[in-house]
């Protein structure tokens, strides 16, 4: 049996989107830029699949942008954003992706901001209070706060947190990278100037993402180089890639209820599972709580283990599971999660990140905790 | 009758790119960067994706970086070689494509460097005296210039300008974009520091392109957010994208003689042919010239006429021909090709880039001298 539970690293491709895709690599393959018959069909293609994204976020379709994925998305709103509103202070959590980290440490090393960091608590909860504290020093700010966390799942309150920030005037980015297609977002209800889609994450191709750009805070472009996205991404556009991500934000919006219950229904069995067969498992983060964490991810923490230290996802790997210790955005790494270290994990208990998708089924569950059982039996 | 000729705009994928590519939308769809079997396997084919690149243009595979396209590629090197090596005097041409042109302009802009422009005569061809006076200065330099003009397909020398720019201790990087896959690139051979390719200009998918940076001349990172492209570029990989890329590149070098003797004798024909039933046709810069252009492009200037004034392109796609008037990479925009302007040419003549791939056939050409002729009448 091979079991993948590694859905917060990418989604497998829903059929629907690969039978979107196949014609703009068969039949239609003109340049969008080309004013031409062929040209236009396509332009044609991204500019529908451009509408579709907007009306999913409640957004204008001048508020969309396709990019190479969610990392450039992030690094485009950041770096960008930063630029073009004169940002002299960014807040932002430890605990955010490297996308929004790496990026935004940058920005500081070269000077162009200071860069604060928002207390959270050993769950991974931001503290409200430090974030004003924060907000009090009077410069023009950005807030870069995420909405999921990708390696414990904990939900921010985004409405909370973009309304202290709104209140001083900041910039609000959010990376969604992890909900978005599996949560609603509607932009005209949020306080958030810019948040990222990556079509992997929900079931659609690699090399695909968007970033919105709130209409009244326009920014400037990270890649030059032509007319392409209305002068806000040169180059040629990766035509299946847009396709793609605009079929599977279209198949996860249709249906969102019903794959939000069936994984649900996944993660709840997996904890109660665990909690019966497993002494000693706890769930790092939010991610035991079903209503402040992602219903697709479940962190779990296992006790200290000779036999699996260090060794766990090996072990889940010769058992033909998929899963992911930490992100696996930056599992190429050899350091350890910086997640987990803030929030305090100790090094002797192995923690795994398993997370689900609509192609998962309860079988597959059950074999997973029978699998990790055998792996952490029980003292007699 | 429906004639593709804007092939140096795009191409239509080879089905054995598609092929390469669709078992990594369908089986195996793992993140690269996950440690698990799902991941490993699709690793690998990155790996072995990047060590055919490498191996084509005799290059080591840690000097070839997957990035979403060529302007992506032209923005790293530029931007980032400007930042690495403490540039402060970029040396460019005017007929550059924007993905060099608007960069750099930013880059100026910003107050990093003073850029240069190297002067051109009306047939487009780059002063090396002028090239070696602006190279005098004396500050730590970069030169820009492309292998191939994408509008009027002048080929430059880089052999020269980069034993020029070395001489002086230059920073040497070429927008390869139009020769990539069509001319054969050995970087032991050549002086030059940064390369680039995009896979749609030889059959390839579009949103795929590569970087190629000299191991000596290490840069840094443009898109930050993770371990990917080994630090060199966060964000997922775009895994169809390379594949299709790796594949299409493979295959252009496979027959890449017996691709140009295909289309050098289209592009021959079409020039003798045009001359013969068009009086007072004339080709753009060096375009006419067999041996100083690219095989892969045309450059027509058609005698003035009232009929056909700013409407040819609009007058050809009515009989079935894509063509293109400028690059299509900014048809986008309203405003007329700077190239064309740079080499002077009238606004009372049109232009149209008829641009040529292995799939274009004799009877194709001849369709199209046949319509332009019913287009440009002889008077009687």
């Amino acid at each position: 049996m091979r079991v993948y539970l590694d859905n917060a690293a990418t989604t497998a491709m829903d059929d629907r989107v690969i039978e979107a895709m196949i014609p703009f690599m068969k039949e239609h393959y003109g340049n969008p830029s080309s004013v031409h018959t062929h040209g236009r069909e396509v332009r044609t293609a991204i500019e529908r699949s451009r509408k579709k994204v907007a009306e999913l976020l409640n957004a204008s379709p001048s508020e969309i942008f396709f990019t190479s994925g969610g990392t450039e998305a992030d690094n485009t709103a950041l770096v960008c954003g930063i630029d073009r509103h004169s940002i002299k202070h960014v807040i932002t959590s430890p605990i955010e992706h490297h996308a929004v980290l790496h990026t935004l440490e940058e920005c500081a090393k070269k000077g162009h901001v200071k860069l604060s960091m928002v207390e959270v608590n050993e769950a991974g909860e931001i503290s409200m209070d430090h974030l004003r504290t924060l907000l009090q020093s009077g410069d023009k700010a950005m807030v870069s706060i995420m909405h999921a966390n990708n390696e414990v799942g904990n939900i921010n309150d985004l409405h909370e947190i973009g309304a202290i920030a709104y209140e001083k005037g900041a910039f609000v980015h959010s990376d969604t990278v992890q909900t978005m297609g599996h949560y609603v977002h509607d932009v005209k209800q949020m306080s958030v100037d810019a948040l990222v889609g990556a079509a992997h994450k929900f079931h659609g191709p690699k090399g695909a993402g968007f970033l919105y750009v709130r209409k009244e805070k326009k920014i400037l472009p990270l890649i030059h180089g032509g007319a392409q996205e209305r002068n806000m991404r040169g180059g040629t556009e990766n035509v299946i890639g847009i396709i793609g991500l605009a079929k599977a934000l279209e198949l996860a919006y249709e249906d969102m209820s019903g794959h939000r219950l069936h994984i649900e229904a996944l993660k709840k069995h997996m904890k109660e599972k665990l909690i019966q067969e497993i002494p000693g498992v706890t769930f790092n983060g939010l991610s035991g709580d079903l209503d402040k964490s992602l219903y697709t991810v479940l962190n779990v923490s296992l006790p200290p283990s000779e036999e699996n230290s260090g060794m766990l996802l090996f072990n889940l790997d010769l058992h033909g599971i998929s899963a992911s210790g930490g992100s696996a955005c930056s599992s190429g790494a050899t350091v350890g999660s910086h997640v987990l270290r803030t929030l305090g994990h100790t090094a002797e208990r192995d923690a795994v990140r398993f997370s689900f998708s609509r192609f998962n089924t309860i079988e597959e569950i059950d074999y997973t905790v029978e699998k990790l059982k055998e792996l952490y039996p029980v003292e007699v």
